[in-house]
């Protein structure tokens, strides 16, 4: 051996030893992206459901590591590999520790585990606030197990069917991203909308999309942010060397940086306004995208991507909610599957031989056969998602359900499926704006008499035909809320005041637990609603209300009625009955 | 020299020079758990205190970096080491750099320091919202100096007489956490629960134990998964090869997930309903079990490391507080105590062979050594913390006193610790329902005569014998609500109706400063409660809110007496006085 | 070549793939810095500005990066420098690939982008709250494509001017912090103060300087712990060796815990209390200070630094609030401005022979040579920073404006630039009380006759003359209600009560979206102010508060008069007349 043999097999050695440190300290950011994930999606949807969301996104990593030690880990990257399809299953890992750690398979499997939990996550964000905390705990041991493993064995084992195709995925646009954003959207249909979302006329076709704002913008973009920072040891884990790694960074920054941009000038032109949230899907969008190619690419086809994934994932977002009706609260779908697919067959256009990798892509050297083999993947990986998946939200439907019941979901799923009264306590919350009024039946029950039967006393006040004013004071339930301002404003009443109150009383709520101690609930809140009115009878107001507010359940709520000796309207100077008589 | 040698010596220096590298990294990450800590102990309490906990936790990095300059670190590491148990101080790193630098103690000084930041920051969470900020800062300055820096010299110092007898404790389940957790434990205990945690009988037993549930759980999830990401530093930080550090991944990754899903499970069947709170701890109870051993134990040990973990932090958290009645806010004593302890004893069931560390615990080899020398250790390590701490406590009790007074504590120590009014300015905070009743007194001063002294002026429409509705609207003080909740309950009213208002009026709240500008304060948040009697004398109300809301000074509140044309109960379609005389 | 030689370039080698592979995970760090920023400036400012504020860190990194590309990255560090004063530029990284990779300059510029944009959003704190976004992006343009790559070379290219002369700024307290620091004072002044955040008398004089709490010190902490663990990055990544590594860990971890403990004691001594705010720019200040000379002090010189800059920070925020009137709503000038500057210097005095720089600072070795290198170069970029960038804010606003609208800063830059009606939707926002008086102008339009105008029609009750308590609530508008109460007090009333509601009308609000979808707004949140009166007459609190609220338009508010029975106050017990008549 000479020295100069020495000298290479070293370097070889001490890169070998480096990157296979990196390799770890990436793992580790990507298990960071975990955190990422759950703060966007907790971020972008309702405070009543924060609990819950925190709890898929953690039992999804959770669960996760347990099916991939019992499973999902041999599947896919069995050394035992049949057909270039599956891995044949062990429990090496459990039963022969020595082999296991020597044969540098612990690093591969925190890597692939952090990886696998990243495609289960995604979902979690589009089927939020209405999905059964179970049921996703058996979809997400679904895909964990077995459905991942499979598909990201063909791409990632070096005996897979398409790794030796030649198909190039280098951290998982496809094998990751396309699969969580395909299970993504076939979630979102079984599953169906929120309530609410989508008002539909009599004929059952949508008239109306509702917005229903997250309940906390910052959070979400703390988690986008994670994910970025994340992403660097997401798609840069696997470098090889200074070269790779230094190239897959800039095409990490550069893609989403340029995707942002995209995106804000989009909206801006579009609707007027630079929106908030759509950047922020707007850089993930661009990091998905760059992640099949990022050492394939050079920063032109890192512009390019980024330029179209800037766009793609506004116009699938808004694609999905206002034609398609589909509801997915975080734009799953647009970021994950959409720019997936886009950022997989982008290898196949625009990989340049100067870069890392060396592939050759259309643009650069005219050759199809690239662009073919990222088709073929990528139809391949989609139809055994689509399959799959389709599959096991229908079953997990048919027998346990997948969704909440309409009282729960309206309820939110903290409260119902976790015994926590509320994840943020010491805050008043603000009243719900959102119509339920198609999604709720009355259940009146046998023990009290219906209101309507009760005879009326006649109350003489009423009757006085005087110009009177008369504020009527109404304390109701918060669910029943927006079927009492439809029908006051169906009888004629033009202004109210609504505020958030705390009902007491000696009725309890259902008792509920927090850390294993009950927690006391005889503060109820409640939604009070001021009337004041002079031509329409207070009779009727108290009609309609009754009418509306009945269930036979205690707690239904009182009405007060006050004598009004006047009423002054500042933009007019009116006072009096005049004052009442307009559109504000 | 033959090549070979020279090859063996080269490869020897690569690795340590990389695993210098990454010893510096995993610091940083340990760095990182500070904030982890911080967000987990503000989301698990009230937002109140949220600034106060802030605080706390940047203090104790800040000081104990400070102390460990001084003298915590030359105690601990010193060469100079005195009978196996304490380092001879010096000041070193402050008067002779070249030497530290060059001796590779700068590195270590950064590593042990962040290590002692996280033994003495963990009782920060269990003595938390009522202890004096100047008193913990005493606390956390004799931790850091003194208390810490001895028994961490026993396991790490290779001159510790724990070192000496072969002690495996490889990241620090005995030295931090089971430390950290004993101070929780004696903290909580000398410092006394929380106002209205713990409702008391005549005879003083505890009849009722009440949740105060935090106010952010999102912030205390973002808190735990950057604890568990900080945690791959804390493990692996002191890995000596790709090997060690593989092995030391995978255990940190499966020992909290299967603690986390054996929670889950486990609060399922118990409770009813997964816990997310306790899930979270959960997955912290794995990480600090592991702790110990994940550099020698194999999968299966981490298995059942991570299974036993998940149920032990549940059963301890609730023995806590349902039966000894130690009020731990955060559970820091059932993840770091308990587990602490279980994980330095599982080394000693557990170790395996095969192995990095090559340990031979009970289970693989039959022998008691190991168990034995572990059992010593935490013995000695808890010993040595209990005089400690406790001695410590005692004196801060007797001097200065370790706790807010009451009035401090109802008000909430951000305002009255810090001068800060409000953590979140901007959001309405909701009422708190903790019964202070047992924990006030009035305080009567002299300048103004008692209200029970004032002759009542008649007034007639109060002595009017007809059937006649009155709505009483009382304003009073947050603090003193709870009392005339009870006390109105007490009378035989049956509703009311409770909001939020901001009381206005010429009289200004204490100057506060924020940012070192004073904070107007003459919006002051106070109670409306609403009533509506008939049969109850008006006058009753009266004289029972001011007795009860009366202490002689500015801004007791006012209360409002109108007259109700009429009330209407939805429910039941009863008017009029019917409407009043109900359980609803 | 002997085997020595061999070993001996191996090393390097070796030391030089190890710490570039360190060099970018560092520059992730940097870019994880970017949310700390983000998390720091939202938590520090107002609820309803923090879209706004997260956008213009999200696009400060974004626009930076797409600047870098084409411009600012060859402008810096260019091979072909110009005079030691820039670089020519080209676009070499995006037509010749393979070269740029080569080269190692792609992570170069990945390195130098991140620093970019630490540089760039520094001013986004300071102008927070009030500054267009449009006019936000074209400052964030031009300070990466030109301003900031400039002065940057000078420093960090190896033919950079102050780079040959010895000037020494290891991570950046000059050429990042201070430049960032000073365009941040200079937009500060050009923006203006926000409204309401110093009031002026008759003579323009500030008679007050009123506080703005920001809305979640949580996440402005979160915020600060991220910068400190992105610093070990930030200062950390260029180190050259081991020894460099752990030294320049030392002094990131010790100066910002001897600054926070400084500033403390600073501020418990000076106002009474430990400043929880205070304390966390504290610790941003000791790590902007020691940013300069971490690899060129030791120890004793950090602790200097550390001293130093806790004091320094709190004079300079209080100086620039409280004497100058420079609204700066997060601390940046103190911060970044005042202890670049410092740090700068710092070097010049501190450095140590024995550090690994091996630089000759004035108090080791008595020479003046480095203090006036340090100066000559602090003042050159200095002057470059304040030249471009007052340059740059004037004409931005002499053309397109820098500033917002009145109305928009008050309604908030969230619904008004970014169309986003809440960032927070599911919690009630608590009431503004800052006085907007000064500021607003009455806009009167002429399709409704002024209110004033209006013949008030005679109503009976009003002229009794017996004792009558009678209730008036009013409903108006948030941005109003400031002036209501001012106006109020004027007239005598001594008492209110506030509380926030929903108004609810056919009124609606001007069309928003969120995330492409229309957001319904007819619940407008309005203030009710209650308020009793007997004395005054209640014509009197009416024609006020007509006169206050009138502004011609739909959704000016509606006033209530209802009769009270009795008014009883506890703290006396009196009642009717005397219980309205005192300070309370």
């Amino acid at each position: 051996m000479t020295i100069e043999e020495i000298a290479s097999l070293m370097e070889e050695s001490v890169t070998g030893e480096i990157f296979g440190v990196w390799f770890l300290i990436g793992a580790a950011l990507v298990f960071f992206m975990q955190v990422g994930f759950a703060m966007v999606e907790t971020g972008f949807t309702r405070a009543k459901n924060a609990g819950n969301i925190i709890m898929k996104n953690l039992m999804d990593f959770c669960i996760g590591a347990v099916g991939f030690v019992l499973l999902g880990f041999s599947l896919m990257m069995s050394e035992n590999y049949v057909l270039g399809i599956f891995g044949v299953p062990n429990i090496e890992m459990l039963t022969d520790f020595e082999t296991f750690l020597k044969s540098g398979n612990a690093a591969s499997f925190v890597f692939n585990l952090v990886f696998c939990a990243t495609a289960a996550t995604i979902a979690s964000g589009s089927m939020a606030e209405r999905t059964k905390f179970v049921s996703y705990c058996i979809y997400s041991a679904v895909i964990s197990l077995f459905v991942y493993p499979i598909e990201a064995g063909w791409v990632w084992n070096s005996q897979g069917w398409l790794a030796q195709l030649g198909f190039h995925d280098f951290a998982g646009s496809a094998a990751i991203h396309s699969v969580g954003g395909l299970t993504a959207l076939i979630g979102a249909i079984v599953v169906g909308p929120r309530l609410g979302k989508y008002v539909k006329d009599n004929a059952g076709k949508v008239k109306k999309v509702n917005a229903i704002p997250g309940h906390s913008l910052t959070l979400g973009a703390l988690g986008c942010f994670i994910l970025w920072f994340g992403w660097y040891g997401f798609n840069g884990a696997a470098a090889w060397n200074r070269e790779s790694l230094a190239s897959i960074f800039v095409m990490t920054t550069i893609a989403p940086a340029v995707a942002t941009c995209t995106t804000m000038l989009f909206t801006w032109i579009k609707n007027g306004n630079p929106d908030v949230s759509m950047c922020l899907n707007g850089a993930l969008a661009g990091l998905v995208a760059v992640t099949a190619g990022c050492d394939a690419i050079d920063v032109f086809g890192t512009v390019v991507i980024g330029i179209v994934s800037g766009i793609l994932v506004v116009v699938v977002v808004e694609m999905l909610d206002l034609k398609l009706h589909i509801d997915d609260p975080v734009g799953a779908v647009g970021v994950h599957l959409a720019n997936g697919i886009w950022g997989t067959l982008a290898v196949g256009l625009l990989a340049s031989p100067e870069a890392p990798a060396r592939l050759e892509g259309l643009f650069y050297t005219g050759s199809f056969k690239l662009l073919e083999i990222q088709l073929i993947g990528i139809i391949a990986i989609l139809v055994w998602t689509a399959i799959t998946m389709i599959f096991t939200f229908l079953i997990i439907n048919k027998t346990i359900g997948l969704r909440v019941s309409r009282e729960e979901e309206i309820k939110g799923l903290d409260s119902t499926e976790h015994g926590l009264p509320n994840a943020y306590a010491d805050f008043l919350p603000a009243t719900e704006s959102l119509d339920y009024r198609y999604s709720e039946a009355v259940n009146v029950t046998g023990d009290i008499p219906v209101a309507e039967a009760v005879t009326i006393k006649k109350v003489p006040t009423f009757d006085s035909s005087i110009t009177k004013f008369t504020k009527v004071e109404i304390i109701c339930k918060e669910s029943r809320f927006e079927a009492l301002k439809a029908a006051l404003i169906d009888i004629g009443i033009t202004g109210m005041t609504v505020s958030h109150v705390l009902g007491c009383g000696i009725q309890k709520g259902k008792p509920e637990y927090y850390r294993g101690v009950q927690v006391e609930a005889n503060l109820l809140p409640k939604i009070q609603v001021d009337i004041v009115v002079s031509k329409i009878p207070v009779r009727d107001v108290i009609e309609t209300a009754k009418k509306v507010l009945y269930t036979g359940h205690i707690g239904d709520g009182k009405i007060f009625v006050y004598d009004v000796e006047n009423i002054v309207k500042v933009r007019t100077g009116e006072e009096g009955y005049a004052a009442l008589q307009d559109v504000e």
